[in-house]
């Protein structure tokens, strides 16, 4: 799921979106029965038994939620010895700190098979959420005291201070935190217990919690062992002993069993409007497809050249597949017709309560009139784009660079803030290879992608192909270009606007023209696009919780939440695909690949062939509603027991970013039994199964 | 691979295509470099060698060609003594016909484990191309006697009767055929020898050859044990002793090996112009995606009401589904820029010699223009579309036969021919069930379309609708309906015209209105578009040939032919695919199904777990140019040696109608361990796995 970051910095403006989710749309739209992050203090219990004929019980709820832990991802006790289950991929960074390049743990796995040989974990806080407050009260009334929006923005920002450090106690391990909810229509204060002591208890092999590698990412069916136990000491080196931890379940879950999911998922963007997502299937990711299409067609050929071409180009058509594997998740999502019927209505439901209550303006009026001028600068950004970490980038980023940062902070394109700085210049500094012909290739469709959609006449193209095919244009200044070399890059970053105005390199040259042009355009974009759009939305989020309140939940703020939906397979592209995977199938994928990597087992996998029965399950998915940050999440049937632990979410699911369906969207999970399997019969971590088993 | 077949009925104009192929296009196409459904008289060894490295003798293709066999699909011998492989799903037919209600060889299998007990297949011929003869000058000669079309036409048809007469000799199982190739630019004449006794010597249980069922169908990963053995017979009652036959590898193919197919491809339609493409990319098939995804969500709607609802919606929503798949697969092929960019390349570069040569006309030109009023034609057909199967299209049926009927043929439309009347007739007599809620939401969907395609104003629209929302129309017509009922179709069926004329039953007076607006448009369609295309096409092939001669291989005309290619992988929708599977992955599909149908092992396969080693590959794919009634085909390497069987092709390769290409589509094939394990080790058939492996 650690991908999932990559579609955020893809796409329109960055506003965020929110399913609306009336009474009425759920009578008439089944199908998404089971939207919704939901805070524990809010969760439709009544729905969920009127829906699924499942009665849960408030008291599980309260146990989930103190089992349930926050360490950066998700996780959650599962012994009363503190042991923490969790991610491989969660544990990854602390894996590769731990080793050495005499112990790699990374391709060894790791088992501590006693207490005192855990590792611990630098840099590790988990902390588990004790209660929640509502604080909309006095949070509001302080902003009320300012006279101005930025004196409103400061008195705001200062009670909240006042009342996180009111509660807070690092002495005990006590924090607490105001998350605003519906873009700061309410404030809700989190108490949180926390440790910084947190160690390594197993992990898998990378080739068996990241078996399939990035291939396998987003994929399902699916074939991971993508688990690890960490264990929370407090400060006098015991063991933590947790208020409550989770149960492995007496009883697996069958296909259709509804179940459950506490985590804590990043960020949501379900408020974009009908008008927004129609343009984002129409417009905006067609033009992204056709770009990445156009790339891969590209690197294809060129890759076929020889053997050598195609290792050059082997990561760049990675990437540029991954990406267009991403967004064509969300553009397949919104061609669903019943998808956008449900938001049309849900829009038109709050849109004519927003005007019953007499409440200011039209937002969803003005996002559609940005978003219209949106549609409209999308084609010409793309046409003045310069490829992704290409050598033409590079002559852009020094063009940038030493102009944006000449001006102040607030004049800026939001790109380049003092935080983001240095992260260019990172970039430009890298020791990367240079591959002349690979380059040429790349610069050529981006010069093809420029005169499509800009036309023969536009300045740019004029200046850029001056009478050249793209091909010839590409070859040329690929040919006289220095900026290859990491010396000349750096030569001209340190040299600033003086050094950069005076090269002769032609790629400079002809960033120095198109800068301005793309500049111009973005500014156009940020002002009159994603201001306006951004304010537009926070109206309606907020109008949103006046008219309906908690029936709804908010949009994902990285806190603890409930999702919950059956366990069920699916058909997409065509393809039946089961609501499960075994260890069987694990092995056929490793040797349909004739074990190549990233497709190769882990030796104790491979020889476990004979210790676990091939019908163990190993992965599973439901239609929980999941996104980025939900990693980790335990997964409980409707009596609170374990049942599995989320690690991804399908590629059909990407489109989840904004809306919510469960034809085809699915939460990815490993199976609750594979976890056992492993540990007990491959690893030889019997003391931790015992544990998790509670001595059964 | 049977069910190909859908894809005919679909679409626009019924034209053929052609993929232009020159050497020129080779230089700069690598990637499609192994097109071709090739003529054994001109199989292009010289390229094979250049690109693969791999030198074919022609002894090999000699004998490739003496061992292949055609039984309305594809197969060929495997034994001296004339076993025949072929596909389960070849002798499916025969296998149903031997079976009886005490003895269901379908759910048993069936293994002859002596001659005498192999089965007769009722109706089956097999035949073996012995060789072929260009008579292309004795058929132009004849033609050329006729003063006009319909002269010419008649004595090119006497001409080649007389041939093939000339040559077959029923008694000696001789047949002659004369084949017209590049529509008609060439006449070869195919000598077969064929045999009507063939018995069934060995077929898996259908959960074993179709497991999967339809869902699998198209599908890759794949995982079907599609084979099957029967034997030919001579007239005195002996088995037939081939001249000769296909040896199992001593070594199996490795990923990326060069393989051969030979086999009997039924009809590609590759002379579709770009202009077509373009089209059928961004009108034709949209519509048709479009059409499926609104039925297909109203169609889940329903079933999401009731599991009663949904056992009535299942085969319909199975079925759209499965259209939708299929017609995926050819819009996705279409959107590969590099297949219409090569398309262009070669359509210029042949347009260019057509003009060069003086040839007469421009038939691009023509297919472009009928090509552009048929863009318009189909959203118009599209909103005068009536649903598939259902009551409205019944009452449609009634209306339109007594009409075309008191036609003269050549004046009807083309679906009422004579030969065609007796299925629509069938078909309206049929006993199906009927239910009212699932035709409402079905006549709903379909009059939603046509209000969306035709407009508010449109007067079918009107009609249809009188001011009531598309749910109440659909509701109002089907409780007034009673086509529901057999007896009553049958009335209306019999009483002609006159019976269609005076019914009140609201279906058939909206059928009243609505079909002679379909008829208009749809005559338009034919005489406009089809005739003028088909014209162009032909003129487009013939001159292909004069042009190209035999370096481009001519469209499939449903004989023997070779492809080539190797067995690879492939990333299709993000997800990497491997070459082959293997048994473990076949139990994994069934356990990860809960071996729910159609994912139930055979019992016979289930009990294997022991016996078969689940590393053993089950089935391939490689990128071998094939289409239905490639079924049956065997796959060879270099030497001739058999490594597989041809089964079916993946959901990427279905725009291989009108354009090959390598990057996803594949031809699914089973790997001859996976024949010969099940033979050995799973169905006891000792002696027929001796006779394959010639006793070794």
């Amino acid at each position: 799921m650690k991908r999932f970051t990559l579609l955020r910095s893809r796409g329109g403006p960055s506003t965020r979106a929110a399913m609306l989710f009336t009474g009425l749309a759920l009578c008439s739209l089944p199908a998404w029965a089971d939207e919704g992050m939901w805070t524990f203090d809010h969760a439709p219990l009544a729905a969920i038994q009127q829906r699924h004929g499942v009665s849960v019980a408030p008291e599980m709820l309260a146990r989930l939620q103190a089992a349930s832990v926050h360490v950066g991802a998700s996780a959650s006790f599962v012994s009363p010895q503190g042991l923490l289950l969790t991610n491989h991929h969660v544990v990854e960074g602390c894996v590769a700190r731990l080793s050495s390049a005499q112990k790699d743990l990374a391709a060894s796995g790791f088992v501590a098979q006693r207490a005192a040989d855990e590792l611990r974990c630098p840099g590790f806080v988990a902390r588990v959420l004790q209660r929640t407050e509502d604080v909309s009260a006095r949070v509001t009334a302080a902003a009320a005291t300012g006279a101005d929006d930025t004196a409103r923005n400061a008195a705001r920002k200062s009670e909240i201070a006042r009342i996180e450090k009111g509660c807070s106690d690092e002495a005990q391990g006590l924090r607490c935190e105001v998350v605003p909810l519906y873009s700061g229509a309410r404030y809700a204060l989190h108490h949180y217990r926390q440790w910084d002591d947190v160690r390594l208890a197993w992990a898998p092999e990378a080739d068996a919690g990241f078996f399939g590698g990035d291939p396998d990412n987003f994929v399902y069916p699916r074939f991971a062992l993508d688990a690890a136990l960490m264990r929370v000491y407090e400060k006098n080196g015991q063991p933590h002993q947790p208020a409550e931890h989770l149960r492995l379940a007496a009883t697996m879950p069958r296909e259709g069993e509804l179940l459950f999911v506490s985590g804590h998922p990043g960020q949501t963007e379900r408020l974009r409007t009908v008008a927004q997502l129609v343009s984002a299937r129409d417009v905006g990711l067609p033009l992204d497809l056709a770009a990445a299409r156009a790339e891969i067609a590209a690197l294809h050929a060129f890759s076929a050249t020889s053997p050598e071409a195609a290792r050059q180009a082997q990561s760049t058509l990675f990437g540029t597949e991954n990406w267009f594997k991403a967004t064509q998740g969300e553009h397949q999502a919104l061609q669903d017709p019943a998808l956008l019927a449900g938001k049309r209505q849900a829009e038109q439901a709050l849109r004519d309560a927003y005007r019953q209550r007499g409440l200011p303006g039209d937002p969803w009026a003005d996002v559609a009139q940005a978003n219209a001028l949106n549609d409209k600068l999308q084609p010409q950004l793309w046409g003045l784009s310069f490829g992704y970490r290409t050598v033409y980038a590079a002559a852009i980023d020094l063009v940038a660079l030493p102009h944006e940062r000449g001006l102040p902070e607030g004049q800026r394109l939001a790109a380049y803030s003092d935080a983001a700085l240095p992260q260019f210049e990172r970039r430009l500094l890298a020791e990367a290879p240079f591959y002349p012909a690979l380059e040429t290739v790349r610069l050529a469709s981006t010069l093809q992608r420029s005169l499509d959609l800009l036309g023969p006449n536009h300045p740019y193209v004029q200046l850029a192909l001056a009478g050249r095919t793209p091909q010839q244009a590409a070859q040329a200044l690929v040919a006289g270009t220095r900026l290859g070399e990491r010396a000349e890059r750096e030569r001209l970053l340190q040299g600033g606007a003086a050094a950069v105005a005076a090269s002769a390199d032609p790629l400079v040259v002809l960033a120095r023209a198109a800068w301005p042009l793309r500049r111009a355009l973005k500014l156009q974009a940020e002002t009159e696009v994603d201001t306006p759009i951004q304010r537009a939305a926070e109206r309606i989020d907020q109008a949103r919780y006046t008219l309906y309140g908690h029936s709804v939940p908010p949009d994902a703020t990285n806190t603890l939440r409930l999702s919950f939906g059956p366990a069920q397979g699916y058909v997409s592209n065509g393809i039946t695909h089961p609501w499960k995977t075994t260890w069987g199938g694990w092995w056929d994928r490793a040797d349909s690949f004739d074990q190549r990597e990233p497709f190769k087992l882990a030796a104790r996998i491979d020889r476990a062939r004979g210790q676990v029965d091939p019908r163990t399950p190993l992965d599973f998915v439901l239609t929980a509603d999941i996104i980025g940050g939900n990693s980790g999440s335990p997964v409980v049937n409707a009596r609170g027991e374990l049942v599995g632990l989320i690690f991804d979410g399908n590629l059909e699911s990407l489109g989840g970013n904004y809306a919510y369906q469960d034809h085809t969207a699915r939460a990815v999970a490993v199976h609750a039994e594979a976890i056992m399997a492993a540990l007990e019969k491959v690893y030889g971590a019997t003391a931790l199964a015992k544990e998790m088993r509670g001595n059964r």
